[in-house]
């Protein structure tokens, strides 16, 4: 790489002739970027899952100042292989079976290319109108797949938008329903109002409420037990609402989960509905995970009472081959969002938007400029169907189950929390040793620390009520079953290890 | 497409072997796709600029639901053909002149490839190291290129990352100084904080001060003239802002402008500064177009102040061959971010983050989740070199400079403000014409709607202290002087149509 040089004038460099995006130039390097990244994927499992480097090893290898000229797309590649690659954490590794997975397809790159190649803004409908109707399209679609009633869809009286991700949709969702609220009580009684969640709930639920302005004081965080199998409880949700109004506060907006990021579990939607609804509070369905489970008939259940709530999103990079970022959320009232959100300078103004014949999707989200966005979404359910989709969720649930057999099989582990879709909450607790929680935690952290370091999987970790386990999530695009097993095998040889050293 | 078909058993469809994510498929569909991205570009100028499409037009021809067998890519392609593009507004048609340009790049375009592929979800440090690093290592180079000070450096005591938009840009950086107030003067006082900018600057800022739960009635928009070239007068500010604390307000926030977006006014950073140090406000500088041409040392007089200021924000995507989305930003204090923006949950928790060795970027924005965002500036900064870039900014500047030499030398029209970057405000205003506004405006207006219905050029309009303009922003990647010359003559014919039906 070159060093920066400020001192030249305009003349200096003979770059007269730039032109950066010449169609045919292109075509050459995009198929050699096509070729490096298939053999990228080919070759993934050759490298460490997550990544050994130290933190700062970037900045000593690369130059402090971007260079004055050119360099070959063959020094970058081979910068890329050099530099980046063992600098990753290879999300897409089939041994990656961490947080939640990050799922990919081909038919979702070839979305991406093609929503990445046309470029267009679609902040309003004329600036876009494919963008806007082919989401809409889309998001119909899916709230079919997902049989979500009527009051949801563009072809009934609600409709959906593609967030970048579950924060946004929160965030967005609680400023439509605060705006609501305060437009009936004054912004002066702004900070009476309260938010709820359970204390499974993402922690994103109470960045957004600050986000929104809610007082932290009031983002309730309502406890949760193994018993219940970390769900929140409709009684105990009332317990508080009812102490809350009894206190002379607001009871805004229940954010329920339906597959919580510890553990997965699935809050009772209706009965947790019948609450808020008593209240006048806005419920919002956070699926980001669980939530394209219930494409399967088998999963659906955990989707009764969304009828009774206000809003609901899933992330389809999270378990429909989507990749980054996709988070769908659909409303039942979109007015009160476009209410919220929209804005009306003179330089956007146009004949459709003031018809009100069109949808303006700058009005449903935070930002004002956005991608191409459902391109992707629509390569994936054409290229695979809901057939294959549906297979793809079933496939992961059975090598989860397989898993979960293994620990259960092997009387030095234990399953922590009933597994609901595929993810596996586990922990070496040997009967041998003492039932004393810090002893297990501690070997339990060993034993993570010793499968992470040896970089051929990669699980994560949690802790609820207490209890620390580890996380097994089935899900990453390449996984087969020899991956589970392999990883089963590399994780009772760690724990040999370790239980060698402490008897 | 198929149609929904949920009467199945898991039996019914054999698709036991799916593999969505198969290396030689993946390689042998992206060939086709680059192809058929390719040949896009190649064709691009055969397909109407604006969108003739009415609204609603796709469905109709979309089935309600999602297949629920795949379908082939071919049929996928030929859909796009007839369905999609017919129905885009080509923003990377190098006769796109409305809004501001979003640039593209071979580079970029690679670089967003990559990207995508990883798929790598870099919350944290430890998720993705090279993804954070990589990032520091280019919003450092760019902070280089800028002649920003050290202060906003890594390498120095600040630090920059990549947002989607400048919404968000705004949205956390007025989040962080929010919350440092309130920590001073309690929640019971967040009514009282004021914001401020100008009467141009852009509406996402009403929108996102709304969303941080300012009180709509403490939004300033102080008013702007033409006299002023439209930016905000210091004086101005320092009597508004000291009638709000005279009133027992608290100012918070100043948001500049460098290039506001109808007509790339550009606010005096130092004077500004000034005042908002004197009573202790955060000073954002929003420069998400005019920010890039400042890489060219005649360009960057425009950042003299920025000193003084407690973040900067542009968007690559707008002018520096970034694709979206893509906006840099740049903060003095990482720390305050960190302070408002923060999670720590279980699951996320992990030694180099504990240790405070490293950037977690998820603390820098408001969602979790995050792509890798850096390389395809990585790219475009590499492959191009800052020689090129800045050779490109002036090649735009030097046709814009054309296109407003070609306004002047025709008496029927006029330019309405100074041109400062690639962006010609104009209007139509025969001498033999009335002065009467009304009637140049609707003249004007149909002018627009004459233009933009040939196909063959797509303008936008803007309207600023009532006076009513056309916006003429050059830009697109693939625009040549050829189309500013066509543009103008296709302009002028409208303008004889319309005027012949006048006199």
């Amino acid at each position: 790489m070159g060093s920066l040089d400020m001192n030249y004038n305009e003349s200096s460099y003979p770059c007269r002739d730039f032109k950066p995006l010449d169609p045919e130039e292109l075509r050459k390097q995009a198929h050699q970027m096509v070729d490096f990244i298939a053999d990228y994927y080919k070759n993934i499992e050759s490298y460490p899952v997550l990544s050994q480097v130290q933190p700062g090893y970037l900045r000593t290898r690369f130059p402090q100042t971007a260079p004055y000229r050119p360099e070959s797309l063959e020094t970058i590649f081979s910068d890329v292989a050099k530099d980046i690659i063992p600098g990753m954490t290879h999300w897409l590794s089939p041994n990656f079976f961490a947080f939640f997975p990050a799922t990919v397809s081909t038919a979702g790159f070839l979305g991406e290319m093609l929503s990445t190649s046309f470029n267009s803004v679609g902040f309003n409908w004329l600036a876009s109108p494919a963008a806007t109707e082919l989401e809409m399209v889309v998001m119909d679609w899916l709230a079919n797949m997902l049989k979500l009633p009527k009051s949801f869809m563009f072809s009934g009286t609600g409709g959906g938008v593609i967030q970048s991700t579950t924060s946004e949709s929160i965030l967005v969702t609680l400023i439509a329903a605060r705006d609501r609220v305060v437009s009936e009580v004054g912004m002066e009684n702004m900070q009476k109002i309260v938010v709820n969640g359970s204390d499974q709930t993402h922690s994103m639920f109470t960045k957004s409420s600050k986000l929104a302005g809610i007082n932290p004081c009031n983002i309730r965080s309502v406890p949760t037990s193994r018993e219940t199998g970390f769900s929140l409880c409709p009684l105990m949700l009332r317990r508080v609402v009812k102490a809350d109004v009894a206190g002379g506060l607001i009871p805004l907006y229940l954010c329920t989960n339906v597959g919580t990021t510890s553990t997965t579990a699935v809050d009772p939607l209706e009965q947790l509905a019948n609450v808020a609804n008593d209240y006048g509070m806005w419920v919002h369905v956070d699926a980001a995970y669980g939530g394209s489970a219930c494409i399967c008939p088998e999963f659906r259940q955990y989707l009764n009472g969304v009828e009774r709530v206000d809003s609901f999103s899933l992330s389809p990079h999270k378990w429909l081959l989507s990749y980054l970022d996709c988070c769908c959320l659909w409303v039942k009232q979109p007015g009160l969002l476009v209410k919220a959100l929209s804005t009306n300078p003179e330089y956007l103004k146009n004949k459709p938007s003031e018809s009100d014949s069109v949808v303006d999707y700058k009005d449903w989200q935070v930002g004002t400029g956005r991608k191409f966005q459902s391109l992707r979404l629509w390569l994936v359910l054409r290229s695979y169907g809901i057939a294959n989709l549906q297979n793809h969720i079933r496939s992961d649930v059975r090598m989860a189950k397989m898993f979960e057999g293994f620990v259960k099989s092997d009387p030095r582990f234990e399953i922590v929390t009933p597994r609901r879709f595929a993810l596996v909450c586990f922990r070496l607790n040997p009967s041998t040793l003492s039932s004393n929680s810090e002893i297990i935690e501690s070997l339990n952290r060993n034993l993570l620390d010793w499968i992470n370091s040896t970089g051929q999987a990669c699980l994560s970790h949690t802790k609820v009520s207490g209890l620390y386990m580890l996380r097994f999530a089935v899900g990453a695009t390449l996984t087969e079953e020899c991956h589970v097993v392999a990883a089963w095998k590399l994780i009772t040889n760690g724990a040999e290890e370790l239980l060698k050293t402490i008897v």
